[in-house]
């Protein structure tokens, strides 16, 4: 017989690809030039001719049984070396390659890293606004998680109600910084005062809570900026990385766990990684990806357009009237709907062809999302849809 | 806290992976090429040609964002198109690209394919000798691995063995042929009578028994045979594929699931497993490999040297006096040892630089396992070594 669980979560309605299919149906009417479609958080730009010409060399050089042959369970060597040299240089870190898991993207790092630090039962704590994915992320581990209601001002932390809620069923604690929904970089102070809470509750309940920082979008930042490296703040820092959106290679599955050398065990939890593996079926991500990524690992695509894009729309959304915190990294931003029910919101945005969506999802109702990772021409041209969606369905500006 | 379980299993030594590190470690000693090394079931000739030429031209040619970009969840498109047809093609199949779910190899094939068609708790039949693996993949579903005990003359299934255990707890049947390790490809009357029994044994339960397919070794079949396609003989079968032994890719981690479109929700079982794939953090196997592999599916490494091997290794060991079923295909063969304890018996072995394995750990104790993916000219050297060891330690021939 197949398995009810499964079979009933095909029942469950994806708003982001119902959206999406609608943005794509909609642009064989009308072209899909003039759909302004911001529902998909797909990078829109290439990866680095580097990486391209790095691909073509190993293809063209390398013995095709080394190039292709198994990883080692714990990774291929020379990419865990180059990794752990990059986080050292760059965020003043001490890693070696054994702290250094490659993993399938981002999923497959926090499928391992959530494994590793807890147990069947246990609860993880995220705070909203957040990525959805997180919810079969964590429950397909045995895991109960928890959403921390959002701090509604500045989508930082909400640290009261994180602080009714830290009690001693939880195991692990999930953020995402530079956050996909609402663009916002975690602050120092923020940082500090997570791991200060997290640092009491330990003691407190004589088991050391491990922070997972989902960490995607960390090289996508504005305004000059570089987003606080999340390990600094808190030994038991188990960082979660995919090249999926700096390298834009989201279909090539590439990313890590890169453990905190001063955590809890620190040495024991890349080979528990392995072991986490044999059941989950990974065994290592793609070969010859790890190694010309490994060797372009300090590379990004050219994300100026994210930029370019932000600044466009957050200047927009504000002269209409929104209320919006300004995103200081990412390619996403999330403004408070005209109306208090965002799903009545966005919905009435399709008859403008603006496909927004809404944050309900996100744990943020009343909130809509834009995935600006679209070209800056179409960023332009939506402006004036969106104008007259405001100043025709809500009569302000 | 970290987790007690991955952590104890840290401390379970894998004995094959121990023989290899010692043939490396000898290696260093007396050069490796004298070293007999048959531990490791590591293809030894590579991917063919046509193979790199494409990736090539798919990185010249193509668009990055294209080539690099989300596979769909249920993978890509044409992919999935490419290997229906190569097994309609080929054994006379109905599969549609909706029957063909793609995955990170075999290993992340069986994870997806058995959680689909069980519930935790439920059993998990194989039979022995079997892939130590299974145990980690079966386990890590939280379901219980029961071996059907081997029929030691022939290797095919001990039927009456399987009888007794095929009770109302078995949700799915795993089996492995050509088999990993004994090499024997599961003949058409053996199919035919798993069927039957399976058939009769869901009609008394009450409950379709899936078989799951486990077939890497699929198109290494000697002696101008093929091996019988599995999912021909029952309907409610999922076939789990991998690319990494006929194709020479194992690092690169592509495979699939190919569900029988005749089998029970046969049109559920891929969508379920892209539900399965966000709880296990996979989201596809790697786009750019998706691509070149589904243009290069019909094709194999030269796979000729694994007979000319076998060959060798079977004329030899019968003429040494070993009690030794011939492989039928893939690059293993399972002799007796000349005593019954087979670890005592390989660890002897390592005195005349022979590296083989006790197959205790396979299901089959009294036995051992050469993997003869190595130069043919290692093989040829190797067999003086072999009647050497015989000779010297058993007096035999």
């Amino acid at each position: 017989m197949i398995n009810e669980v499964y079979e009933n979560m095909l029942n469950a309605k994806n708003i982001i690809r119902v959206l999406s299919e609608f943005a794509t149906a909609r642009g064989q009417e009308i072209g899909y030039d003039n759909v302004f479609d911001y529902s998909l958080g797909n990078p829109s730009v290439p990866a680095p001719q580097a990486f391209t010409d790095e691909m073509v060399r190993l293809l063209r050089e390398e013995d095709p049984m080394a190039l292709h042959g198994y990883s080692p369970t714990l990774g291929n060597p020379e990419f865990k070396q180059l990794i752990a040299e990059s986080l050292n240089r760059r965020f003043g870190m001490n890693y070696t390659a054994g702290h250094i898991f490659p993993t399938t993207g981002a999923a497959g790092a926090i499928a391992h890293a959530v494994r590793a630090v807890t147990k069947p039962g246990d609860t993880v704590l995220t705070f909203a606004p957040y990525f959805p994915e997180y919810n079969p992320y964590i429950t397909g581990a045995d895991l109960t998680l928890s959403v921390v209601p959002a701090d509604r001002e500045q989508f930082q932390i909400n640290f009261d109600a994180f602080a009714s809620m830290l009690d001693d069923t939880v195991a692990a604690v999930l953020i995402n910084t530079p956050n996909n929904p609402s663009g916002v970089v975690y602050s120092e102070e923020t940082l500090t005062r997570l791991a200060a809470m997290l640092t009491d509750a330990s003691k407190r309940f004589g088991r050391t809570i491990f922070l997972l920082s989902d960490e995607p979008y960390r090289e996508i930042v504005f305004d000059g900026k570089e987003a606080p490296y999340v390990s600094k703040f808190y030994d038991h820092t188990l960082s979660c990385y995919s090249f999926s959106k700096a390298l834009s290679l989201p279909g090539e599955r590439i990313g890590y766990v890169a453990v905190n050398p001063a955590c809890e065990k620190a040495e024991r939890i890349v080979p528990m990684c392995g072991q986490i593996s044999r059941g989950l079926g990974h065994n290592c991500p793609p070969s010859i990806i790890q190694i010309a990524v490994g060797h372009t690992c300090d590379l990004t695509s050219d994300l100026s357009v994210y930029e370019t894009n932000r600044n466009l729309l957050y200047d927009k959304l504000v002269s209409l009237g929104y209320s919006v915190v300004k995103p200081g990294g990412t390619f996403y931003i999330l403004p408070k709907a005209m109306e208090e029910d965002s799903i009545a919101f966005c919905e009435k945005a399709k008859k403008y062809d603006l496909i927004l969506v809404p944050a309900d999802g996100f744990g943020a109702p009343g909130f809509f999302r834009m995935a600006y990772c679209i070209d800056t021409d179409k960023v332009r041209r939506s402006l004036d849809a969106l104008e007259r969606f405001t100043r025709e369905e809500y009569g302000t500006c």
